[in-house]
């Protein structure tokens, strides 16, 4: 058999019991013949707690230190890690990010990975060692310096390390037991999925599906890993994220070959802002300027809709959505434009929330988008924006209603299950 | 003005005000024109808080995981302490031991700091920049393993980098004032030393003065090092630790040239334990075994003292002290000897204290020993065991008699001043 890596998170390691329990899994997939190799985040809060102290010393800490600081986290927990198989009879070695080889760029907190060097990683294998590394950071290629990953870094981390080392596949254990066709907690009915493809799974994650980040399924999908979505409090098979529904990965149950699911799932998301900038020009050139200050001011947009305008007047409205944190941010830089491109006004919601139906089917089915939106006005809902990919569509909705459209569109999919299948088994859902 | 080094212990980074403290202290030097570089502890009682974790775990860790773990304490407040000098305006770069050049032998848990080579601190001082430094802690030489010093080990960091850098001198801020004549909390009146020669030093921190450790004076004698012991919770002047009375460290208070005091000061130790091995045959080479297995079992001896036998009976007393951790481990590999050396029997006794007068001065001046042990006596002190060196007088008493005995030392040698100095600023003492 081959390596596995595998993942844990914070609410996986929340305490010694937590910790000795992760030991025990760990060697179970040892015993069972495979190399480990296993990415771990810090300590249930424990990463919140060094921020606390990091704002209680300086407003303003430099990016530097904040990552030399909040690299602590995961050296605990790694260590802990280590010493808890150690216990079991078997032998581990823990890396910091550095010691593995993880190269990054030298972005503080939120760097990229740009190479694996896992030199001491397949010596430490060879030796019969398991290998523990700290996720969320690396080492930057220039300047040597301590990098963090941002937001799903660990994920990174595992899946990064799972490419280098040529593993069959990546374990990323959480706190539910997979990905669902809906957040349980809004659709009690939803349902496990067995597989989704690498595209459906990006779609999900970036339209607020929290289970796997972006970037960690951009790296599986760029290196053709398999990640294995799974509960650390169960035994119970997870979700395969794999190239293809027709894929079967080393170790999972024999591929009934299903045939691809119209829809894979709805994602929502609560965490954007709407902002309207009211009767601009409809002259060429007048949107550009908008989109550059929002740039320039290092503001991600997301959905953005530009209404024809009405032929009497010669104005237009331009809508877009972005991260509710950087709202004023935004509405600042456009106030400053508001004589030079001569707009009438500036409008600000963030009482919004985004659904989204994924699902790779949709490219051969025509219909879904009326289906889709059918259902979502037999609800009561009235959609205030739309965007679409290949095999995704988005609406805009109000906040409070957005529990009411997740579940109308993941009725009319027939995406519910008979019965209740979904545990959550964590305190902190992270 | 050239490189000056300082040290921040535990007790003076309990938390975000007192590193917020610590920041404003180094960058007052700074202002006056030194380059700065810090060597820090971790905050607090956190150490100790990793070790609690580390136990829960596994009764057992091993070392290279124990090592890992409590390098995560120091790295907090070096990170932690950089970005509070940020936020007063200066520029800090927090380095790890392994980071800053600081190489060991591969021993985990009590390391030996074999070279120094400080390019990435060279480099930032170059920059600008005022330099944190994680004490305690290094890589190894041989295995690119994270090593920890043990006890002491920030003090000896803190040393070692002022030698390698060829720094002016390194200040150790700690809880006290300084160095005392005796330990403030028995002898109220104990006056502080302005300075003290490494060789007094040396037997200080060997006799039981907690307030710099032995390795780091060792560190310090050997390159010459003048270290200036103060207080991180006062301006005064502390104590300098220099190669003799005469010396002068720049920015010093011009020396009035002391003559040099006969006697530094009164030390006492309660850590101890005393074993007896009474009835020993009196033949070549008994001892020789006795001895080389208790160095079999790693313990270190301190005081040993052999009665000349009375003729009549051909056998001998030997008496040793030892550290009364190894106590039960030092009766066991003696009692496995009985048979083999003969002797009648082993006595233990760890209600013990040493008291040790230590002075340069007692070289020149004969009849210290006789005054030292005619005021234990007249303080009604009985002595059992004595040793010497050049410049030390130890004695060992009962437990409970060592105050009375220091008390009646130091007032005997005039070293009594006519107020209370000292001030305890921390809590724990450390």
């Amino acid at each position: 058999m081959g390596i596995v890596v595998q993942k844990y998170g914070g609410s996986s390691l929340a305490d010694a019991a937590a910790i000795k329990r992760v030991a025990r899994r760990i060697v179970e997939s040892k015993r069972a013949g495979h190399d480990v190799v296993v990415a771990v985040s810090a300590m249930g809060d424990s990463t919140d707690e060094l921020l606390d102290l990091a704002n209680e010393v300086s407003p303003l800490p430099p990016a530097r230190e904040m990552d030399m600081l909040l690299t602590a986290g995961e050296r605990i927990s790694m260590a802990l890690v280590a010493m808890a198989i150690s216990d079991l009879g078997f032998t581990a070695r823990s890396f910091t990010g550095s010691q593995a080889g993880v190269i990054t760029d030298s972005v503080h907190g939120k760097a990229k990975i740009i190479d694996v060097t896992p030199g001491r990683i397949s010596s430490a294998l060879e030796d019969g060692h398991i290998v523990i590394v700290a996720g969320f950071q690396g080492v930057s290629q220039d300047t040597k310096e301590i990098t963090t990953l941002g937001r799903g870094g660990t994920d990174t981390t595992a899946v990064a390390l799972a490419a280098a080392l040529e593993a069959d596949y990546c374990e990323i254990y959480t706190d539910v037991d997979g990905v669902f066709t809906a957040d349980p907690r809004i659709v009690p009915t939803a349902r496990k999925l067995d597989r989704v493809s690498y595209e459906e799974m990006l779609e999900l994650a970036a339209c607020g599906a929290k289970i796997l980040h972006l970037r960690c399924v951009e790296y599986a999908r760029r290196y053709d890993i398999p990640i294995h979505v799974r509960s650390s409090f169960s035994h119970l098979e997870g979700t395969w994220v794999v190239p293809d529904p027709s894929f079967t990965a080393p170790d999972s149950p024999e591929g009934e070959t299903m045939e691809q699911a119209i829809i894979a799932g709805v994602a929502h998301d609560r965490s954007e802002a709407k902002i309207t900038v009211v009767g601009v020009p409809d002259k060429v050139g007048e949107a550009a300027r908008i989109f550059e200050a929002l740039a320039d001011a290092q503001i991600n947009l997301d959905m953005i809709v530009q209404n024809i305008s009405a032929a009497a007047t010669s104005l237009t409205d331009i809508s877009f959505t972005l991260p509710r944190a950087d709202g004023q941010t935004a509405m600042k830089a456009l106030a400053a434009l508001r004589d030079e491109v001569g707009f009438a006004s500036l409008l600000y919601d963030d009482k919004i929330g985004k659904i989204s139906l994924i699902g790779a089917g949709m490219r051969s089915h025509p219909g879904v988008s009326a289906k889709f939106f059918s259902a979502i006005a037999a609800a009561g809902v009235n959609i205030q924006m739309i965007s679409t990919s290949e095999i995704r569509i988005s609406v805009i909705v109000d906040e409070g209603l957005v529990d009411a459209a997740v579940a109308a569109a993941h009725t009319a999919f027939d995406l519910d299950a008979t019965e209740v299948e979904a545990v959550v088994y964590g305190g902190t859902g992270r």
